[in-house]
């Protein structure tokens, strides 16, 4: 597993020791706070580097890649050049581990692949059209690591992740931000609000991904909750844990010039196919992660 | 430009020279036949070696980039994972060339980046589904590199190339191989010959990436006749120069299963906005092109 100390992979090594598996989790900058464990082994290594990467496919033969390494620094990382470093480190990583004899890879895409005009986004039916370097270089990505499976014989999927949110996001993002805003006393100041998204705690996401990699489900699959819901709702109900409804100013940021409206999940493969289940809704998503931020903030 | 040496790199040296570019033409295996002369200057190098490209892109810092240098084995080139290799490389030229102060860049792209069940197809409207590694590596290329040059202020066209033919064509493919057949007094075999498709001369396929490379033209053209042909047609307008019509035998080789019945370009783009226009018309280039391998021969 790439990218095993950020946001997601820390919440799928649990869900990965829990099936049995021999966890080879790689981290580059961010030393993970879980330890070496019975079937937990940590790797230090930059996957942009390519003897760094060779060296380790080498070392490792793994049987399966689950791949999350990606640049993720917010507000950069939609039109950062590092995007395109990614996709080179990607598309090699991918074919190294099929040279060592791996069998599955499944890679974390976006719902920024989807043409946003489209608003509901399924695998089959939506066309691709990424309206950001971030969106086309997964895209880009994509589109080769299926081919080239299809003819290596590498079992592969896709998992399009939409929007996440739980313990250990970033604190700069949405919903962080808000709970930090109403923790401190602070109003906190949102856009409109009006927008409709798919939002998937992080933990689902960590269990939707470790589902997937263990199936045999071929191709993109859509990684979320299918349940549309709009940003005022979502803020509305971090601020009921505060009792602090009138402290959540709305369209007082300026939202992004041309924003998508919606952008939902219109697909079932992942709970047809996969047959996977969440664990949280909304509601109790959110009461975890203010819990967390509480907790966080009291120690 | 990259791949100068190959089939259609050495057909574009005359026309950049001829418009006042200085070239710096970029060659791997096959040592160019033409040489050095004035505006024209020949590096050895493998683009697949990080480090080879970024010494040349430094050393050079050309304004423009005109990137052929692709895996192009007949029969081989359409699976061979070679073209991640390509894919990763090109990634990294042009972010390098972008880098090093280039202004435009122009990439050949391929017709085997459309959903070939479209048959006419154009760059606004047809959907891109490519059925081969080849034409999926080089749609994500594309994918990627759009956005990349939008964010960097990099002008960028992508021309995407159909069938090509003519002087220096690789004797195992179609025209070639039915012109050597017909010279030794064989008996051409062929499929069934009733494929439609776009062909273009070489030196057309070169003047109009040149057109293409000297305009502000942005994004992908595709570079093709516009004009359907069956393949049956192409071979027994190549027989007629051999008064062997009766020594072509269609049918007898399988065609390749699931083959497009119908890959045409159906887009005007090249000639209304880039304002470029063939030399060749099917009979002149064929006559031009039986001409050059006679020539050969009777060297």
């Amino acid at each position: 597993m790439t990218g095993a100390s950020g946001f997601i992979g820390r919440h799928t090594i649990p869900y990965l020791l829990k099936n049995g598996c021999e966890v080879h989790a790689l981290f580059r900058d961010h030393e993970p706070e879980i330890k070496d464990r019975k079937g937990l082994l940590w790797h230090k290594c930059d996957i942009l580097d390519p003897a760094a990467r060779e060296r380790l496919c080498d070392e490792i033969k793994a049987s399966h890649l689950l791949h999350f390494a990606w640049c993720t620094a917010p507000g950069e990382y939609w039109t950062s050049p590092e995007n395109m470093k990614w996709e080179q480190a990607s598309l090699d990583l991918v074919m190294k581990f099929a040279d060592n004899g791996g069998k599955r890879a499944v890679i974390a895409g976006t719902c920024a692949e989807y043409d946003w005009g489209h608003g509901y986004c399924s695998e089959e039916g939506t066309p691709l059209n990424p309206a950001s370097l971030y969106g086309a270089c997964k895209c880009g990505l994509e589109n080769s690591v299926r081919q080239f499976s299809a003819e290596a014989g590498l079992s592969y999927a896709w998992g399009r992740i939409f929007y996440v949110y739980g313990p250990y996001e970033n604190p700069e993002r949405l919903i962080p931000s808000v709970i930090r805003a109403l923790q401190e006393k602070r109003v906190a100041c949102c856009t409109h609000g009006d927008q409709v998204r798919d939002f998937l705690h992080v933990e689902d996401v960590a269990s939707a991904f470790v589902s997937l990699l263990l199936s045999d489900v071929d191709g993109p699959v859509n990684i979320a909750s299918g349940q549309p819901v709009k940003l005022r709702e979502v803020v509305l109900a971090v601020a009921d844990h505060f009792g602090a409804g009138d402290k959540v100013e709305f369209g007082v940021v300026p939202a992004p010039e041309k924003e998508a409206e919606l952008i939902v999940s219109g697909s079932t493969r992942l709970a047809d196919e996969v047959g996977w289940r969440p664990k949280y809704d909304l509601g109790s998503g959110i009461a975890q992660t203010v819990r967390y931020w509480q907790e966080k903030t009291h120690k």
